[in-house]
């Protein structure tokens, strides 16, 4: 599989990473490029897309040509939509080149273990990143729950797709996760902070003339009985809600708009941590950069695999159609 | 979690294992105990059932009674449904028992993990049981197919509904998984025998009154490229079928009867292998006390992330309701 005339894995070294972009569309225009442009840990090299490039930067169609072409490129980063990520991942492994991957890491779990298995004997690293994890109130939130014992957990995500994804039909096909691409984030937070908890039930709601649930109501159990509730709401006009409640036995922590703040009802020492930066993909390439020096991967599923669970075991209920 | 006050877990040892049957359904009646009770590597001390044991042996209503006043029950094999498998398995293992699971392990793949991560942690052995992997012909059918080029591979899974789970209401159920409970067997022989594969498409026919397929078509790409199409059909009449045809570079092997003998075209070696006894479970329990004695878990997830796949992916078509 892998090509012996490809270049050896990238060396540990203390330089910027040489870095190509694949896939300039939305997120990589508002996130991934001004991060990894002004940060000293990168440089970029190249970029592969097939709608435009980033102006100064070599432009390539295919990511064969842009690995065969450009030798400075060390690692990649996918920014492209899930479907079909997988080739384009397994090209850059093949070609001895270090892996960052958008969220969700695949369409599916098995390719997500072939990508895995397959960086693993290459010796590349690959890092399923999450984004919502380096919200700034995330890991506070982690520390403060793990010195005690959750008694409830509800979570709330709650926002108006026609406003974030207007006439993007794809959300609602096979494979686009419909309100789980939201709320996938959610489910990245909270196998985040949490203990390990696993689905019991949950309903779907799928609109007459679509695939995928437009809402969603799903129970978990967490380790040790308590319950976890989470409500996915694609319908929700007006104010926006992406929250994290956690009721402990000493006081209640809530993370609001997706980990941005976190208030803390009750506490016994922390206070409430105030809104930080919007410094999610700042934190994401941090950490990448850190995989990369030493030569580890980080590929952890379980947001996509509670997904999957949900729809294995989730009921689903046909609702009125939808149309943008 | 795990009580203090339970017995350590099982050391190795070359007596019969003492083991407790939990679950006393068709399943344990015509495989598991007429196993256990024939080999020489088990000693079958109680059950726990809520409707009749069986003869000659102690019968607990509940696991937690059985494991509580059982001590030489070392290890607890399960045969209930996938729901309500994982309280009994969490009352297991926190005994400091070794488990043996029937298939699927659980009802979603997050509870499976907690498992997995709590039987490691409590030093107990953890078997996820798949039977058609010891159908006779698999394991020569695997070591066929290594030594080749796989080209393409066609899984056929058809059988009569009505016959082999009459007005088992459950099966359409969310959690019963469809025609997939069948499907899940084609899936373990096919994760066994062939190189990585992953989902590309499937379609799901699923009856107007039921919540799970009755029928699905699915496409996967072998790591290397080939194609593998699988049918699921749970409305044949008639002859039943459960056939996976692997054509290579050299030769073309057909395993029929769901793994019991296996036919092989254009041969450079290999004859066409024998119809074998019946032995799926005899290899089980022999596998597992294998385990046992080495002290090793083996919880191979793949056929269970393989269907998640296909519920997560696959296109929903509704078809004509379904009644007994």
């Amino acid at each position: 599989m892998a090509d012996p005339a490809a270049p050896p894995p990238a060396a540990a070294s203390s330089g910027p990473i040489g870095i190509g972009v694949v896939g300039i569309g939305k997120i990589a225009k508002d996130q991934h490029l001004p991060v990894i442009t002004s940060s000293p840990d990168y440089r970029l090299f190249a970029t592969t897309s097939k709608s435009g490039g980033y102006p100064g930067f070599p432009c390539y169609t295919d990511i064969g040509d842009m690995l065969a072409k450009e030798p400075d490129v060390r690692a990649v980063s996918l920014c492209t939509p899930p479907q079909g990520r997988y080739e384009l991942a397994v090209a850059a492994i093949d070609a001895g080149r270090d892996v960052f991957l958008e969220k969700p890491p695949g369409a599916t779990l098995s390719e997500v273990e072939a990508l895995r298995v397959r960086a693993e004997a290459r010796g590349v690293v690959l890092f399923a990143s999450w984004h919502s994890r380096c919200a700034p109130a995330v890991q506070p939130a982690r520390a403060w729950i793990a010195e005690r014992t959750v008694r409830r957990v509800q979570i709330d995500w709650r926002e108006d797709v026609r406003h974030w994804h207007p006439n993007q039909d794809w959300v609602f096909q096979p494979g686009g996760m419909g309100v789980f691409d939201p709320g996938i984030n959610a489910l990245s937070i909270a196998t985040r902070i949490l203990p390990p908890f696993h689905l019991t039930s949950a309903e779907l709601r799928v609109p007459a003339n679509r695939q995928t649930p437009i809402q969603a109501d799903l129970a978990f159990v967490l380790d040790g009985g308590a319950e976890v509730v989470m409500a996915l709401d694609w319908l929700q006009t007006g104010p926006q809600t992406w929250d994290v409640r956690v009721e402990t036995d000493r006081g209640v922590l809530t993370l609001h708009e997706g980990g941005q703040r976190a208030e803390v009802q009750g506490s016994d020492g922390l206070g409430p941590l105030k809104r930080g930066p919007h410094v999610e993909y700042e934190g994401l390439y941090a950490r990448f950069a850190e995989l990369v020096r030493r030569r580890i991967s980080d590929v952890d599923v379980s947001p996509l695999r509670q997904l999957a669970d949900a729809f294995t075991l989730g009921r689903r209920t046909i609702v009125d159609p939808f149309d943008w």
